[in-house]
């Protein structure tokens, strides 16, 4: 029996993709081999590899002077390798800029240290990670070279919401391009590439398995490498190669691509942000509607994806683990660093997962 | 049908290793879970993880003082990883140095330069890559941090066999750590751990898939790191956090795993290395047996993994490639770079695929 996987990453996926990458197991489509072993300059994985990057850009509706890339080092890895792109050239010299609005932007920024000056122009740390510090309080450096943000943070079940976005744009103006780690609602939502200039995230929530990176950045940015920049990791140089200068992860971009066309078949971001809707709104009314369940993120930063909660007594937290668990309702226990429960409700979490859990919750209160 | 498919990687992989990812894509063990869907930090996938850093410790017979590390970005993200790893702390300053045999360590040594002076101590490129140039006549920089050496070249067919890395150990003496890129023999033969600082290959071709880096590394050399290595990629800090600091890539572990343990099943490494002679014996002889046939590379020298050989007719690679791929014989084509045909006969390639080749390659001899 498949149960509801409320894990934060890697998490649940689509059954339908898992059953056809089962199917395709040993003989991809009459190929006689798996797609795990075929040659990345084969017909068919380049057949593989093109249509999931064009999905991709047809989901996201990626400008056309914007390269889209499937790199592997997840969001840390991309920590170092955004500062490694985006330093050099026209902008050595110049300031990493950051707003700090939990523990992924935390990491983002002191790993840019490493690389030069890593400005932190606002911070949510004071009053605790609850929402997004306004751009109109930003305080930029004297010369940015970008301003890096993390549009969902997964641990503390903050984001971005489009007003977010239009803000932050106004306030950058057309000469700081804003960056993004989308890592963890990456294609939950419709998303105006056009305000960015740098998108990128980890595949192992919304878009398949851990071990690829999605970046998504705009052509005017591929000059601006540091010289230490490993070539694997640079942009323009995966770029110019179509993601296939080292070996790329083939299995987890056939993955990926089985996300996409599953999400074409469920009727696009348009549709899925509807569901995403649905299933946030089932759970943090369950939450908001009663004195022992609590989430103390501002309303207009709550997270679609990862919903954290605690209960009003810290003692009954095994217990609530336990009963969840002997219904099926796993990975629902909360980051070390934040403590209480957390609840990932990825594209690929089906609604009855989440009519189950609010279920058990009221139950699991009732009896409290 | 299954084809024989002779791809220098991704390659081909043991059918049972395939069924059984088949068989338990949708529930790994009454999980619930496909191991695509687990989190890094359930017990599940935690002990597949170090049930497969377990096997392979078992499989090279690694000693106590090496660290075995899971990472991304391949062989060639490991050119870049590799120098900012060795070329700081004590050995700040130093020179990293090559001996440079083919293709790979070509790439390898201009990717070092990056990081620092990356000397030449040897290189075979005037003899047109065809053998290892003897250690002894190897010129070493003034203080070399290490030596690098690729011991086995895929795109070229030359292999370090055990009298080489004797020979190399002893000219470097026990302060200059000799660093091996395995990754198209890793684990095809039995190797002694102990005579190297440092060994590294990408999975995608005897170890599983593509998305994978494995790291051998002797733990006095672990305090090596240049300021800007990314914390991702700096092997002190993945030691230190069992290869989970970022999030690893789960599934092609979980891949190397059900490998591991099916070259268990088939007898360890000695037992494959003894049908990897066969079957390098059985091409090898069919090439030298005919005019037809012919591979340049040393006897000494000549890989068992990756065999590349040309036709005394050019005219024919075609048609042999086409007859090839009508009897289901797939992926024979040279590398671009150096021409002809090139046969990769990983441990995953049975014996019987070899005889397929060298039937048809007897028949297509006959008939030209």
């Amino acid at each position: 029996m498949r149960v509801f996987n409320f894990s934060a990453g890697p998490a649940t996926l689509p059954e339908s993709v898992l059953r056809q990458a089962a199917d395709e197991m040993l003989d991809w489509r009459g190929s006689g081999m798996s797609v795990m072993e075929m040659s990345h300059r084969g017909k068919e994985y380049m057949e593989i590899h093109a249509r999931a990057l064009a999905d991709l850009r047809e989901l996201l509706g990626i400008p056309e002077n914007y390269r889209t890339l499937f790199l592997q080092g997840g969001g840390l890895g991309e920590n170092a390798i955004v500062p490694m792109n985006l330093l050099g050239g026209v902008a050595a010299g110049r300031e990493a800029n950051f707003v700090v609005t939990g523990s992924w932007s935390t990491k983002s920024q002191k790993e840019a240290e490493r690389y030069g000056v890593a400005h932190i122009a606002a911070s949510g740390k004071g009053e605790g990670f609850i929402g997004i510090p306004a751009p109109a309080q930003w305080r930029l450096s004297a010369n940015p070279a970008y301003l890096h943000i993390c549009t969902n943070e997964t641990i503390n079940g903050i984001e971005c919401n489009p007003d977010h976005i239009g803000a932050a744009s106004a306030r950058l103006g057309a000469h700081v391009p804003l960056v993004a780690d989308i890592s963890s609602h990456m294609l939950s939502r419709p998303m105006n590439v056009a305000q960015y200039g740098v998108l990128f995230g980890g595949a192992q929530k919304n878009v398949g398995i851990a071990g690829l990176t999605v970046v998504i950045v705009r052509e005017d940015l591929l000059d601006r490498a540091m010289p230490i920049c490993p070539s694997a990791f640079e942009w323009k140089t995966v770029d110019a190669n179509d993601s296939m200068f080292n070996t790329p992860p083939t299995y987890a971009i056939y993955i990926a691509g089985l996300v996409f066309q599953w999400m074409k078949a469920q009727g696009g971001l348009a549709a899925i942000e509807a569901r995403n809707i649905e299933k946030a709104r089932l759970l943090y009314e369950t939450i908001d509607n009663s004195d022992f369940y609590r989430n103390t993120i501002q309303s207009d930063a709550r997270s679609r994806m990862n919903v954290p909660f605690t209960l009003a007594d810290e003692s009954l937290n095994t217990a609530f683990l336990e009963g969840a668990k002997a219904r099926g309702l796993i990975q629902l226990k909360g980051h070390k660093s934040v403590g209480g429960m957390r609840a990932s409700i990825y594209n690929a979490m089906p609604i009855e997962g989440v009519r189950a859990l609010v279920d058990y919750m009221r139950e699991f209160e009732q009896r409290a």
